[in-house]
């Protein structure tokens, strides 16, 4: 198979003396200029830009091939006591240059922030949200919304930006704070990212999945035509603030829902991980992932830092998503219209749950997993009180889900399977047949009459 | 003034303790891991990513600070008879890979895309464009759109929006294409941008202004609450197919709107460009920017190809506009409040050039130009046929557009002036009275009762 060089092949009829001359550019007294080959050392008076322009001219036209490195950066900062008057952080703690922080300082003008929390959130702790900005002196507008799966939408989106629109902000320096679960997090992060082209703004997560998950990466996003998360961008927040004490109030339902993307890094990449969601699972969600003053081992906090480290590896390589081949993405693949087809009956993880723990048999009908680790992640599941099985999961949902998923990730599936406790590979050659066996057996040990061996017997294998 | 460093300003009970490690992360068999200070050389097994994340941890929590550049590549092409079936370039021009230019023509499947033409554009190329499509057997849905400055919202891009999805199109491989002038190509750059977090997307200009302006950057945006493009994204197209005979059919008006921004490159950083706008601005619009076989002085060429080269030199180093300071905001601090007052009565490059023309007089008022550098760039800007003055454009407008600008850009003004003719520089302090004597010149001069020496006087002084 030989091959042609692309250039020829767009325009035939070229002339053959076509060449490419690569140029650097180089800022001299706030004009910037085309410079060949020029390596990247600054001067006094020149600046020189790691952008390029490739320019080919022939006859007929010429062709311009811009490269431009754009480089994000933010932080994910464990917080205590975020809403206490005393602390900066919610105020500034996504300024990294202390210059500016110093401006900032004696600036006289009034800090402003404008405030989307989610309603629930807004009932629980608005007061003292209220009260830190009261406090601060700060020019606040706090907007409650209902931020539900349901209305998870761009109408919400364009709700907040007319209210942002109408309080005014500087672009530049005062971000948008969103106060609550992914959700919330999702519609601000998208509403931000398009005000003037980019507002910054910082996530404050109050559920434990949006603690370990949505706050760490770059992702937002709205549902569209009942798909979810159809619509969105890959814009990082300036910063994410976590403050763990956010999740004592959260429904245990919603602590489980959070443990399922723990587990999913955990099953993934680490198993110290596993074996700490294993042995003190119960005690976490009992615990709500509060440390009680004398907390001799910081479960809690040795899991959200594991959870968070793993997650990050993955995602700060990979911000905008442009290798397919994604660890993250297990539980991801028959989830997302599971999650759309029963709303809202299951919450995200334990839609992700349901989906993990299919392919956890997928898994052992390959052989990557011995029945002991089947049996070990499943009973690790239920003891998370997680869902392990829907009946509205059906074979033919999967199958969709996973056709779909080839025709949009480049003609492979790219199965992320776990091919031991903690350890996992991508696979693109699960056949029809195993994934119908492995559903039948799901279906017979986990579904609507399960064995009881495997959901009663303690102790491991 | 003492500086005290950020880390301890965040949280000031912290333990001193606190060392930050930079991570690297390296990918073997599919999972990423941290590794500190790897240099970035691959080895067989194992890939080393751009990212890097920075831990600082501390008793309190531990803090990340993700740093991930991401490598924005498209291409501005100039093309040749982009409608006449034989060309590949609307069907695979973007395409940079052969690999993936094989994959494609190996591909029994037909190709599909999902075109939005502005329907004037749509009435007078549609059959051009459908014809072109069935020749190639395409699988594709053209959607005409009127596409006018006052319907350029969000309402457009939802629209778009659901006509694709129900279209279908892999987000990988089917980029949207979008024809027409620059309202078009920003409504549908936006709405590719969000689609499923970025769907790739084809600018096709049909306007002056669009080719040399609209297609050769990364910004896309709708209007919003009543203000210009106040929502948007910076995801650039993955090609600029630019094809001067669409020009033929825009009418004359619009050639001189597209000459407006073309004027304002030339007057910020190429005299040559000025120089031939000053010679041969009469004719190119006359000839609408069509070379009629017999080219001797190919003008056309010369001129556009001057303009995105000057262009592309100031945007690929700010894609997505870190720098304040930016020379292609000439005739761009006034002129967006001016042209949504008015709207519909001024085009977008009408109201550039009235700001150019306002600031030409700051320019001459601050010393800045010679007056007879002043009078060869009005009357050039009258030789294109552009207004050079608006009674709209009141001395209340250009203080408050001043002022706004001054807000949302760090506190300083960042004014591009002439510093003579094809050079310029950023200015930031030009006081009020300079301002209001300029405003009172420029009235003088060019108002309601023009001092006709300027207007009619010819040859230079
Ligand atoms: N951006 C990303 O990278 C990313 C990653 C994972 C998930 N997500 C998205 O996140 C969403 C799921 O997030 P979620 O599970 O946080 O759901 P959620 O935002 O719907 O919150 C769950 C519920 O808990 C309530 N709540 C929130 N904080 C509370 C608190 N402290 N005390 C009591 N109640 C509280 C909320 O009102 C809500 O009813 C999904 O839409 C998913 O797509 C995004
Ligand atoms: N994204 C960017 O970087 C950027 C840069 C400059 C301007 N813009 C935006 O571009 C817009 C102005 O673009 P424009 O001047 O192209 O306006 P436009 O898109 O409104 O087109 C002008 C008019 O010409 C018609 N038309 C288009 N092509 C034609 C053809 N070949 N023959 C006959 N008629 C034709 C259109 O129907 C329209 O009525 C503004 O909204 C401005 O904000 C964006
Ligand atoms: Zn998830
Ligand atoms: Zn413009």
């Amino acid at each position: 198979m030989s091959i042609t060089p692309v250039r020829e092949l767009h325009d035939l009829s070229l002339s053959k003396e076509s060449k490419t001359i690569k140029y650097n550019l180089v800022q001299v007294k706030g004009t910037w200029t085309r410079k060949k080959r020029k390596t990247q050392r600054q001067t006094k008076n020149e600046r020189v830009s790691t952008a390029e322009i490739h320019e080919c001219s022939r006859e007929r036209g010429t062709t311009w091939t811009v490269v431009s490195p754009i480089v994000f950066t933010y932080q994910v900062m464990q917080i205590q006591k975020l809403l206490d008057p005393s602390n900066d952080a919610l105020l500034t703690g996504h300024i990294r240059d202390p210059r500016q922080l110093e401006l900032l300082r004696c600036n006289p003008r009034p800090i402003k922030r404008f405030v989307v929390m989610d309603e629930t959130v807004f009932k629980l702790y608005g007061c003292q949200v209220t009260d830190y900005f009261e406090n601060r002196g700060v020019l606040y507008r706090i907007l409650p919304l209902a931020t539900t799966e349901e209305n998870k939408s761009m109408e919400k989106v364009m709700t907040i930006l007319g209210e942002v629109h109408k309080f005014g902000i500087d672009r530049r320096t005062e971000p948008i704070i969103a106060i609550g679960g992914g959700v919330c997090l999702d519609i601000v992060g998208l509403a931000a990212s398009l005000y003037r082209r980019r507002t910054p703004y910082i996530r404050v997560p109050t559920t434990l999945l949006s603690y370990i998950d949505a706050s760490v990466g770059a992702k937002a996003g709205v549902n569209f035509a009942n798909c979810k998360n159809k619509l969105g961008t890959y814009i990082p927040p300036v910063a994410a603030l976590l403050d763990r004490s956010f999740i004592q109030t959260l429904p245990r339902r919603h602590i489980s829902n959070g443990l399922a993307e723990m587990l999913k890094m955990a099953l993934m990449k680490h198993r110290g991980l596993f074996e700490l969601l294993e042995q003190h699972g119960q005690y976490l969600l009992d615990s709500k992932f509060q440390s009680n003053g004398v907390d001799l081992t910081p479960v809690a906090a040795v899991a959200t830092k594991a959870a968070i480290e793993s997650m990050l590896e993955e995602l700060a390589p990979n911000l905008w998503e442009d290798s397919l081949d994604r660890l993250v993405d297990f539980g991801h693949l028959i989830s997302p219209e599971l999650e759309m087809k029963v709303l809202p009956v299951l919450l995200h993880g334990e839609a992700v749950n349901i989906d993990m723990a299919f392919m956890v048999y997928v898994a052992r009908e390959r052989g990557l997993l011995s029945e002991g680790e089947k049996l070990r992640i499943v009973r690790c599941m239920l003891a998370l009180e997680l869902p392990v099985w829907h009946g509205d999961c059906t074979l033919a949902l999967v199958q969709r889900a996973l056709a779909d998923r080839l025709k949009h990730s480049g003609g492979l599936v790219r199965m992320p399977l776990p091919t031991g406790l903690g350890c996992a590979e991508i696979f693109n050659d699960t056949d029809d047949g195993t994934l119908c066996q492995a559903y039948e057996k799901w279906c017979n040990e986990l579904g609507p009459e399960p064995s009881l061996s495997i959901l009663m017997s303690s102790g491991h294998v």
